[in-house]
């Protein structure tokens, strides 16, 4: 995002670091990516279908990954080619490794803003930044090159794996335990209390106390403004891997298996357990103290009622119609109990199949 | 909502401002605006509905605006009125001019909170306020007229237009343009991530960076918690006159059309576009890649799945019913088609109309 | 969550003050409460249900609350019970206790972080404790032993009673009134701007100012990044007792009446009259202007669209399926209209019931 931080790097040495070729000038430098239409000369972009080709001719990009670096060079284009399997990933992972090399540059010591609150006791490891207005309790551990953001704040004795990647304003709880290589994303809250009250004689609530924790595992990317409770007693659990978008709540006691994403937006209640690999599309909704089994997919705005046993794509969801058809097809819905009676009854008062003739 | 910021402004003064006209005292003055129930002497009240009106003889608002002033007059009320064709747009215009009126004058020259931390590159406009422990990195430009709340981050590079208004402890990512006259509430995240991944051979997922940014257009106000991702390559948009509730999710590459209105909790999944002039309606959701036309209206809670060609209202949500009435009609729901079969059967079974009675 | 906060107390002391007795060695101390599996030397842990009887065998616990102490001493363990005759309300009771308790050891004057930011006319009580980067603005008040955690925003003229914790990062618009021992989580929103627009000849939105405040009762709890917005021109009311979950919105004018409970991403919209002792499942939606019976039963995912006058349960969900199963009923459902018409004709062409064998 911000050209100073930033250090060119040659086309060939970016190709041959991805094991990919140059056609054209492999001395040519760039600084990052950007789509085709954006990018500005010292950047590089790349051609993920053929419907974008036409941008080729008008792209000011100096370097563009593409799968057929010669045949389009003879199309008389100035840019240089670096010739990709797949362009798409090749972006993936060189603009991750720009990204991240430009991050260790940035910060080649450990680094502590003068507003940064940080406890005695708080142990940071090599590289670590911490960024201005940072809050780290007592008893916090943070591992090498992680980069806590502007306004994060870190709850007594939790502790953040190497390489992880808090963004601006992230709210960890105590007794949090977070692996490695993370991302987390700003206003998201990890370690609240869980939702947990016993109804009283009176009918008022008696909060039960969340002493429980938060484990997430290694790889996990949590979305802005998501939430993770922590357990009443013992620990939520996010398994390695996993994605969560933005404005997810996972309530206490959850244990979501590992390399599961799950889309914005979905409400996870008390003690569900998702399996591994499962995909939950965006607004779904899980019921407490159920199992999905792994693999599973959710579609969006689906509400997930009782376990899933065998793994599938489930859906649930009210077609949308025009509002008066609509109206007119909730109204039947309501009645269906009544319809499907009139049905059998009509059925069963009918004369019989082959005998109406007669 | 602080009396101490105000200076009170003759009912006269007001009136003459709104095209309208006073019946009683023009001298009163008053400081802001107030239901007719909680309203204070010093206070200006208005009675938008004669359903209210029972109310104007207890109030104890100095000024009411009213349609009627003459007749009400004959009841005796101390107040002054002022009279105007609709009175809750005069206190919609009134009011607000008064809020902007009272912030530029307590805020005459740039002013910068003691512990705020603004990078030595940032540039702000004339009588703009920086609130206490905001940060604002390399590159930040901040137009004239704007109010910065406490806790405020803004990343490397971010521009903000004149007049406008961050709330307390709202973070703005790197790269993200903001025009003029923004709101922005307390808790929204503007240029979090992109939610891209791609599934790996391992089924893992391998992050695809978000190198985009996000554009708004001037006089857009987005609501409190609400989070606007950055777009993958390109921008995520949101065009003039966009009004954005609270806990909305924007995913990367939207593009929200002009003077559309989004209610809270609302979900918009990657790369899907709304024309302007539309209304959607809270909690709905609007699944990625597909278009919605200008000036349609989705219900609550209805979920968009494919794109929408023809404006329109349309709604698609489960009809609330007493509980085990719903297990009755959820029960027939799932077997729907076998009725629909039966049906037909049944039909197809029958003896021919007109024919029944050979 | 932190040892070093925590001062041991005696399971004879522990059981005397909750009315229960102890089997075995009265003297054993304790620190907190854990689950049987994670329990420590120096941990307490109950037994609520017999299926977790086999736990006890393993459990490190000190102490173990359970219905039987007698039964269970003949299996030799080594641990103290206290009996009681709720293990887990005896556990509720005890365990928030101890945790008052060390909150009051650990702060037993006010005391404000150097790094906070607290207007000179802002009123603290005793006992309160102010965390790193606190802003409290002008004329905001603070009850006895109330905890601001770090990063806390009360803005103009708020108020927030006594024995009140506000976990890290919650925020607090000026003009809001929160009664005693509120438990507010991080990212919460409290008087933020309603969403009121008025739409303009030009197809563009008036903003219609937001005067009003927020008044909280007593003993409610706000969830992690919940928002609730600013009544208009009057107060959005949340009454004693009302439990909040996560990310729930709360819209202007709302009124939600005593020890109602609210389950996670429920969004209310503005000036629904939600009554006492309801219970709110998690993502359902309530629309504006409406009433809900006192002690209503709202399901998950629900939406309700029209004022509930009568008590009860009430959902509306569509039943979750195999895709393929959903594709083909949700077609159906499109159709209802259709196919009741087609029912209705087919029984009226049928012959009637009692001459068709004639």
């Amino acid at each position: 995002m911000d050209a100073s931080h930033q250090d060119p790097i040659s086309a060939g040495e970016l190709a041959e670091r991805f094991a990919a070729s140059v056609v054209g000038d492999p001395s040519v430098r760039i600084a990052r990516f950007a789509s085709l239409a954006c990018a500005r000369p010292g950047e590089a972009s790349f051609l993920s279908h053929s419907r974008y080709r036409e941008q080729l001719v008008s792209t000011q990009a100096s370097v563009v990954v593409v799968t057929d670096a010669v045949a389009l060079q003879s199309l008389g284009l100035s840019c240089t080619f670096i010739q990709a399997e797949d362009p798409y990933l090749f972006f993936a992972k060189a603009a991750s490794w720009l990204i991240q090399r430009d991050r260790i540059v940035a910060v080649p010591k450990t680094t502590v803003h003068a507003s940064a609150v940080v406890d005695p006791s708080a142990v940071l490891g090599q590289r670590v930044r911490v960024g201005p207005g940072v809050v780290l309790a007592a008893g916090v551990r943070i591992g090498d090159d992680s980069d806590i953001g502007a306004g994060c704040i870190v709850g007594d004795g939790s502790q953040i794996g190497a390489g992880s990647q808090l963004h601006a304003r992230v709210t960890i709880g105590p007794g949090c335990q977070i692996g490695s290589r993370a991302v987390i994303h700003s206003g998201a809250v990890i370690g609240s209390d869980g939702f947990g009250f016993a109804l009283q004689p009176d009918r008022s609530w008696l909060k039960i106390p969340q002493v429980g924790g938060v484990v997430i595992g290694d790889d996990v990317e949590i979305g802005a403004n998501t939430t993770v409770d922590r357990g009443t007693l013992d620990a939520t659990v996010i398994e390695d891997g996993v994605k969560l978008d933005n404005q997810i709540q996972v309530a206490h006691n959850v244990v979501i298996g590992r390399h599961t994403a799950v889309a914005g937006c979905v409400g996870i209640a008390g003690s569900a357990r998702i399996g591994a690999y499962c995909q939950i599309g965006g607004a779904a909704g899980i019921l407490g103290h159920l199992e999905i089994a792994e693999a599973t997919t959710i579609g969006p705005m689906s509400l997930v009622m009782s376990s899933i046993t065998e793994s599938g794509k489930y859906v649930g969801v009210y077609p949308l119609q025009q509002q008066a058809d609509w109206e007119k097809s909730a109204a039947v819905v309501r009645r269906l109990p009544e319809l499907r009676r009139q049905l059998q009854q009509g059925l069963r008062d009918q004369p019989q199949h082959g005998k109406k003739e007669g």
